[in-house]
């Protein structure tokens, strides 16, 4: 039976050790969406606003928050992850942006958490910089698609 | 007509100015929802896991995450939060646990992005936490719930 | 006799008390320029690169460095600041992007270590960004243009 | 012909996809130069201080900063640097002080950002000590001395 | 009867609300010792090492360590402290060097755990610039000597 | 004779550099106590507390801070560590409780700065946590037990 791996046979946390695992190429990709009222997704993506400055705050702001992923999840291990990109997906008839990250590193454990935390901080960066005219966004269906490690145990989720 | 803060007139990102603005008491209350399998929520609340270790950490790193806003959303401002309180309402019927974070600040601007950032990474924490055992665990509904400034300007949501 | 006041009388670092200075509206700016290839200058402003994608880079991790600056400059201290803006200037006769950024606090001490930080990070962030096409660039002239602090005490540089 | 690596074809930016790249030993060299009145000059280097302390703030901040590299500048790599040091030349003549930084790592892609970072911060560093005596103080030359990747492309700047 | 602050009347972890304490001067000071073998105080106090380098670095990261408080200790509060002063004294017949930190802040909670964490990081730091030459050093007798609230409530300690 | 390796010929501080040495599993085991009153103890191990929650809040707090510690120490490496565990043994004939952190890497350079930051970080943290009801607890003994680098020079304290 499966176990929680953060914890030890106590329940007390831990951070796991992963030093016998092998280094290998693994790739994560986490999506998630932020629901906007039509009138914000109009200026973010067509409107007032000069091409992509939202977005392109808002995908720095995933980057970085992807390289700060230790420092926010406790038990996560540091990784010198390799690539960081984001894209967004605008869909007019939902009033919505779909944020999509893809996160790879050369190392001993995922970066499934990564890719999470890119699309989160990304998400609330939207929030942040639309604010002012809607506080009303909603965040919802932050999940991971597909983790590859390079290896054996690629997981690629059914649906969304 | 409302306007984006965040950039400029030629859509340029800016910190806003708030030199203006009056110091007052201001609060923030942000909710979310992690949904997991009833399995895992068997463990995090009921099981194996000694009483509320998962959910201890996850508390944690929604309080620190709290404090780290202003690294992390890059046009916000730093602020000397006085106070943070997070809360977990698992609902066995659903297989939910629901966040609620709540953050204060005797300031010049509020503190929603606080507390958003302390739902969505508490709840990553959590997913962290669990997906030895589930991979396909779903953030969903971050939102704002409440938003009290001590002058004016209160924001309540409708509904969720 | 003027001292350098972050040694104390033996020569020792401190972070100097402003416990009993008044709290008032303090701005800078700072300013500094990067020297680029023509062909660099034309790609980032007038070329194959979307309007402004680079700059708009540089100006988050300018922004976001002025907020880190307690963390960068040892014995600076930590300031809730109420703005930063960043602004850029080409120059195509002398091949060059001025980089202006102007902070502001309400506090018992000064930001111009902020305005410097932000312009000095925006302009690393220009040289990692264009890297690939010229490592030659150079970055002079960073400096104080103007520091008031409210009460007395404004410095305005001469000349540049 | 060269392309600006930190935008995709459409020119949003990404952290390069370093993945494939091979790890070798790499080592960046960068300067630069504070310009101070002889007054200054006399106090740090000669004076009343004692031996040292306003340059060893300035060289422990330069080596901490070159740590910080991934957190400051948006789009690069976390690196587990092995090596960073850092000398300053005080030039009486000229009323400078060159500040020189070297930084190795193992890794997949170089340390010229890390070398840059190190020197500007460390410059940022002696303004701040000095500030309280002189605040015309100009930082100059930053740039990229030598880069070395342990296999090809060292780049050695024909001069400064 | 007293109550421990940081967990509500559930025993869960919170930051407390200071949102109701006024804002005063207030004050800490905190000590400990670093036990060293007799070379190595040599070393640091008279010997091979130019005066102070070993002092100095300690010193950079007490300071830089107690503007860091709030990012190490889960529950406590952000406060934009006014200033650190840090003395170590060297004890020849104890073989020991002393670290006495002072920390000031104006505001509505206590700075006793930003006086210790420079304490403690400063211990730190020696131990590692020293750990070349003798792995055996103890760090002891970390704690509060003094604190001032402005208002009431100053605590000094008995006796060390 | 040894040498302090931090600090070159001149004494000036540097990052050693580490290029040249292999890469090998190593291992560091630090301890520490924090002696309380008889009253707090009891608070924290059995008492009115549920169950663990200073413990759990502390070990999170040590656990985070392993991962900070190039941040901390100011000439230290950065490292990928690959575990970290802390243990708390309370002590009732003693009132003390003992912190004890293991921490692994997989790399170039040793880890016993992580562990023992891990274990001073923890002891601030009870410290904060049951301030409210004593503020003469006291950390102490703060030192490293062993040290392996899969290849030679283990380092076993011989007491404490």
């Amino acid at each position: 039976m499966k176990r929680l791996s953060h914890v030890d046979a106590h329940g007390r946390a831990r951070m796991v050790d992963v030093a016998a695992k092998p280094v290998t190429q693994r790739e994560a990709l986490a999506v998630g969406t932020v629901h906007v009222t039509p009138a914000v997704l109009q200026m973010i993506v067509a409107g007032q606003i000069p091409k992509g400055d939202v977005l392109a705050v808002a995908r720095v702001a995933g980057i970085m928050a992807a390289k700060k992923t230790p420092e926010l999840i406790p038990l996560s291990h540091p990784l010198p992850i390799t690539s960081v990109t984001i894209k967004f997906t605008p869909n007019e008839s939902h009033s919505t942006i779909t944020i999509a990250a893809t996160v790879k590193v050369e190392g001993k454990t995922g970066v499934e958490m990564e890719a999470l935390t890119a699309v989160s901080v990304a998400a609330l960066t939207i929030y942040d910089m639309c604010k002012a005219v809607d506080k009303g966004m909603v965040i919802s269906d932050v999940c991971l698609m597909k983790k590859t490690c390079g290896k054996s145990g690629t997981y690629v989720r059914a649906s969304r």
